[in-house]
């Protein structure tokens, strides 16, 4: 098991991280979009933006960016369906009749859905054009804009098709949180929360204190630092990246359980609230996590999401999803589990009981 | 102007060739392949084939892989109509299906839609899984499966959605080659043609000299080494791989055009050889190359391909394609040309005028 230096993450004055060679603007940030584009010499550039960041964020952008002959939109519908690879073909096809070219630059303006599809699709148009992305959710900002995942679904199998591609620059505005209601910042907060689970203590204690609902500038900037550090360290998830894919094993499958089944599917977030609480069971079952962590875990999410109603009845079609995650190896699945708060334990095999074991822990609360 | 050193691709034996971290095999290639699949660990692994080679290619892979319960076979259509976005979701789909993991290992057997097809499929499922590839055409063989470029079509745009992802090792047997009609060998044989004119004058020379239809080993390895030393300067394409663009500027647009218009329609090395008769004109009249040798370019490709009725009308559309070129920058139409022969001259911008005229040279012959 690795660790990481989660002190080296403690930063007071929130400069530009330095990522995998890209930077990561927190101050003045759609100015630095601007500058960015000005010298970068592209012939094109283009804007990726789904209905609600055309209304609430792009205006803030055209502010800055000028010359509007210099670019096209292209717009897709908010939400999970516009990662379906047929949207991802549309993209496509607009960037073909724009007449895009290798110089072009994809600007991604919005949440995770957004960066992953316009991060896919210019990593693969005309074998890869530059793209960078301005995260307007704060889990984009704090999870999805950083460390290089594209992805893309089919049949609603998350980010089963995609690349590992390094965006050129990343430009954080808190400006843009103020427009999300609070489920969509709650949405966010569960990766931060996990992000003190797998790796800083302190910051797990301080973020159980505060309002989660609104986030301070600096608990952003923490959980990009941390982020950025695991994803430096082990790029291509050979290793120490899997840390952040605790509560993501049962996390995603809930999540697409509920993308098929709900009229009003969970976030993110929200599904990867469940996941967590099920993994910290497992982890206490399976791992060194003590009985007072477990329940310290549970309270925390429970207080913040909604009850969701998991019935046993579905727990074969959940594990059939788990079954599909990328993480396994040879049909077995694999899971990152907590060895106490604050530190992490990757590539633990788990079988189904275990798994419906840590299901029905959260459907028994 | 870079060039490249064609001598040091003059080799006596045909022994391996090392590439951008990975092998060329071309002694006992098959015994290696098995060899290869045995040493890798690989959870499981999947042949991509068409119906072509599967049924006289793939007898041959199974005689050496044994165990049938290991692996799986995904068979699509013979054709470049089997390169569209649509087969390549039918393929990603199959993975899944079949329940290939991140150490799964795609086999591409067959020609250059199979190993373009397939080193995408792979690049891209569950953000890159391992493949190989097992060119069973001269085309492939000199051309596709050598330089870690992989491709699809959207709407007839060849290769407008790809990567550039190297192989893991490619395996070339020299039997495949028996079983192909003498107009397949002709379709690599434009390709072997090409090497000599943009790098190789003396190859350029005797294979003129020779009878194509069965080209010897030596001329595969040599045409491999070239192109591999190309690549192996540029694997991006940011300068001298353009190189390998001479004749593919105008010869992709006749080959689009071909594909949509004509019943039976042009192959890939016929279209090329159109292309290069076209630039060779282009390289006289914008370049050095001398009268006599366009004579020469012109008369050696007019006796070994049939001739194409290239109809004025249809000027319009074929420079239309051209316009959609992944090469083009700001809109301008961009051609590898010669500057004589064996001596290649990138970035030349050519003026719709110019292209056309080029055109009419080659449907005045």
């Amino acid at each position: 098991m690795s660790t990481i230096d989660a002190d080296s993450c403690k930063v007071d004055v929130m400069d530009t991280i330095e990522s995998n060679n890209y930077n990561i603007y927190f101050q003045n940030s759609l100015s630095e979009l601007a500058s960015f584009v000005e010298k970068g010499g592209y012939s094109r550039f283009f804007i990726l933006t789904d209905e609600n960041t055309a209304k609430y964020c792009l205006p803030l952008l055209r502010e800055r960016l000028g010359d509007p002959d210099n670019f096209d939109i292209i717009e897709v519908n908010a939400g999970e369906e516009s990662k379906d690879i047929d949207f991802c073909i549309g993209v496509w096809k607009m960037l073909i009749d724009f007449g895009a070219d290798r110089q072009s630059l994809l600007i991604n303006l919005g949440g995770g859905v957004i960066s992953d599809l316009g991060g896919f699709a210019a990593s693969t148009f005309k074998r890869g054009i530059d793209f960078v992305h301005v995260p307007t959710t704060l889990l984009s900002q704090v999870d999805a804009s950083v460390g290089g995942k594209t992805g893309i679904d089919i049949n609603s199998i998350k980010n089963i098709i995609g690349t590992f591609t390094q965006p050129k620059a990343v430009f954080i505005e808190g400006e843009f949180l103020k427009t999300l209601p609070s489920r969509q910042i709650l949405s966010g907060t569960a990766e931060m929360l996990k992000h003190g689970l797998i790796c800083d203590a302190e910051y797990w204690n301080q973020l159980k204190q505060s309002d989660l609902t609104t986030p301070a500038d600096w608990m952003v900037y923490r959980s990009v630092a941390i982020k950025n550090a695991v994803v430096l360290e082990d790029p291509n998830e050979k290793n120490i990246r899997k840390s952040l894919n605790f509560g993501h094993t049962i996390g995603h499958a809930v999540e697409t359980y509920s993308l098929i089944n709900d009229k009003d599917s969970l976030s993110h977030g929200e599904a990867i609230a469940i996941g967590m609480i099920c993994e910290a069971y497992l982890s206490h079952k399976k791992s060194s996590l003590s009985a007072e962590e477990l329940t310290e875990i549970t309270q925390v999410l429970m207080n913040l999401y909604p009850r969701y109603n998991l019935k046993t009845a579905d727990n074969t079609t959940l594990i059939d999803y788990m079954l599909k995650d990328k993480k396994n190896q040879n049909g077995k699945i694999n899971c990152t589990l907590l060895s106490k708060i604050g530190q992490f334990n990757i590539d633990n095999i788990c079988t189904e009981e275990e798994l419906i074991e840590g299901l029905n822990y959260y459907a028994n609360l």
